[in-house]
């Protein structure tokens, strides 16, 4: 079973590494670009095959360890 | 106007950080966890309303900065 893990920072966060992004891109002669937000996308091979376990349990993953609660957001997918 | 790029490493290009991830997950005790794929998420506010020129030019974007297109692909949705 696969499930995918959106990590955001939260709306109000600083991104540098989004600004940082949004200024190359405007260098690089992309004008149109009001916002840039960067985050991480995870995937997940996991052996069971229950979905509900599996969603408790990648919700234990992100609490511990895959986001930074204070400051980021995460949303995930069950597929 | 929003557009989502997600940027993953090519199937069969070694990923140590999602390697590193699924080792710490173990060690967490997380042990049903058989593979680790990490990649980026990128999300531009646009300042036009056309979604096909925006395509193209978020295109434009993954291709010159946002991917490395040799060991990575992107997916691009104009929301």
């Amino acid at each position: 079973m696969k499930a995918v893990v959106h990590v955001m920072l939260k709306p109000g966060v600083l991104d540098p590494q989004g600004e940082a992004v949004r200024h190359a891109l405007g260098s690089l002669g992309f004008g149109g670009v009001e916002g840039v937000r960067q985050g991480k996308v995870i995937e997940l091979d996991l052996a069971g095959s229950d979905a509900e376990a599996a969603e408790v349990e990648v919700k234990q993953m992100c609490e511990k360890l895959l986001a930074n609660t204070v400051i980021e957001s995460y949303r995930i997918e069950i597929a």
